[in-house]
């Protein structure tokens, strides 16, 4: 069946009569409402797994700006958790897992996780959402396995990936291991979030930038590809489920990222959206792909910004407006305001004289 | 006339015996020599301003691994400061600039500074390693204009690039006359380097790979193109000065970083580097771009990714081996070792080879 909003068109690359938008970390610290529930939530992974608030948290953004999609608020950390690994966020610091998988016997203490136990509170948060929701279709979403390596790996946040990028080249059967397991859970928690009421799914793959082309191939884009395989696609109303592949930093890839599955590929900011579109021609659709910082910019340039972006993209669907990477904490919810409400006007007039 | 050494002449694509190697940051803390010095220099910026042990510095890797070029040893901020602004290292925080570039008031107080004065201590550090290196060639540098102006306008070092983005989209002018201001020093400093016997200058664009593509071309490829034009491109030995540029993350830009006037394109491992031989043809040579992690590997490891990018380069000159980034402090000089050496091995074979 077809879908009817116009974020889920665009992602399958049917008709559209303007093009839609959401912002990548549109639930987030930029919002003094968000900022208020992260503080009666205490602990940030409480704000994760506690479904009145995250799905608080989750309709926040679509309350201020007519948004054209939710995205679950969670983090990507959560399965690694449920695969029994043991996480902490410190304040500053960010996230922590006291236990980092090196050998073979740490690989062997991970669990598959089911997520209907394991992570049953993400898939009521999803369950209300999309009971709350009504015709605004709802994002899930998880690390790709490679980006979630990095966090097991270096036991936290990393600069350098010294840990994980010495087992690569020293031992990537071990690491191969690693991503195994984690394309299984992955695809189940994905499917689960499909079950649920996740309309589309996103696999960010925020790490995929520091590898060299032959290593991104085979340990980052492979594993995705595995997932994106084992997905139903198909979800519980009869509708596809597109799948969004977002690759910070890989854009000299996009040919053969457009071959692993996916229907939408998610672009950074350092890639001219025309010149992708060029690239992949109409085998996938594009989401993206405005510099953040354009939202540090006055109202007039950040028409302008949105009004070029708009236009340079030559096809009268496959567009899915988004920022090149996600909302920063110090962003004015005023000036998003702004660049949603441009996109809706500039991408009507686009419609029209298309038509 | 034509140069001698071995990495002048591969600048330059003239036939070479073999494929030279220099490492970015070859100079610095992974050697315990260079933290001896270091502590006993005191504060950063006394060592980089001390002829005696910068010189020593300088040459300390050339004392342990038979690397085929030297690198000043200095900081890209030395140009701001000699221009007038307040510049301090403070442990564990970096460069700060107590009186960041916001306002024209701000750039009016700029001044272009002669290096013969306000840096005639980096300039005697010059001299000196020239009569010291004999036939080893010395290479001299800066920060891109770019690079400077985001530590000038953000006070420092900066993940997110807040004001200096906000004054590139609200006041593109204001940002101008920071980079003009910024052309006409660097090209000085330059080559006042190039008199007092650097024989190839380096420009590196470590912040290049945050801008979106028209912004990189406008500001950050335009400045570093007049600069090379205002360069002096004959040394005082009657020899072409080859001019390297390194513009980290900004490999989709290729083509057009070809025709700025550089003699050399500096590539940092997301890179494929027969593809972008096969992008940029005999037009300039490349310098790179092994990642730089691949030291964290086995000596076994380390000589068959050797082997294989040396392998992977089709032409008999134009390719001087470096890594993708900089060595880091954490790197074993015993494989840095490994690594100098495998390059001279294996780029040996294969020039018999091609013969």
């Amino acid at each position: 069946m077809e879908p009817k909003s116009t974020f889920l068109r665009a992602c399958l690359r049917l008709p559209v009569e303007r093009t839609p938008i959401w912002l990548m970390r549109q639930a987030g610290r930029y919002l003094p409402e968000y900022r208020d529930i992260r503080s009666e939530a205490g602990d940030f992974l409480n704000l994760c797994y506690n479904p009145k608030l995250a799905t608080e948290v989750t309709l926040q953004p679509l309350r201020r700006f007519p948004l054209d999609a939710a995205i679950l608020f969670s983090d990507i950390l959560v399965i690694p958790q449920a695969m029994g690994m043991s996480l902490k966020f410190s304040v500053g610091e960010g996230p922590i897992f006291s236990n980092p998988i090196r050998t073979i016997k740490d690989i062997e203490e991970l669990e598959v996780p089911n997520p209907e136990e394991k992570l049953a509170p993400v898939l009521e948060i999803v369950t209300q959402l999309r009971k709350i929701l009504g015709e605004t279709p709802l994002i899930g979403f998880s690390g790709s396995p490679w980006t979630l390596a990095t966090y097991m790996v270096e036991g936290g946040s990393s600069k350098k990936f010294h840990q994980i990028k010495a087992m690569m080249y020293n031992n990537p059967m071990l690491l191969n291991q690693i991503l195994d397991i984690l394309v299984i859970s992955v695809a189940k928690y994905l499917n689960a979030q499909i079950r649920h009421g996740a309309q589309a799914v996103q696999i960010f793959d925020t790490w995929g930038g520091v590898l060299a082309p032959e290593q991104f191939r085979e340990f980052s884009l492979k594993p995705v590809a595995e997932i994106i395989k084992r997905l139903d696609r198909i979800g519980p109303d009869k509708v596809r489920v597109p799948v969004i592949f977002f690759a910070k930093g890989c854009g000299y890839m996009l040919e053969e990222m457009a071959e692993i599955g996916c229907d939408v590929l998610g672009l950074d900011w350092t890639t001219n959206l025309a010149k992708a579109h060029q690239r992949v021609g109409h085998r996938v659709a594009l989401q993206g792909n405005l510099d953040p910082s354009v939202l540090y910019a006055s109202p007039e340039v950040i028409q302008r910004e949105v009004f070029e972006l708009l236009n340079s993209y030559p096809s009268p669907t496959g567009h899915i407006f988004n920022l090149g990477h996600g909302l920063e904490p110090d962003m004015d919810p005023e000036r998003v305001s702004i660049l949603v409400e441009a996109v809706h006007q500039a991408s009507s007039l686009k419609g029209k004289s298309i038509k």
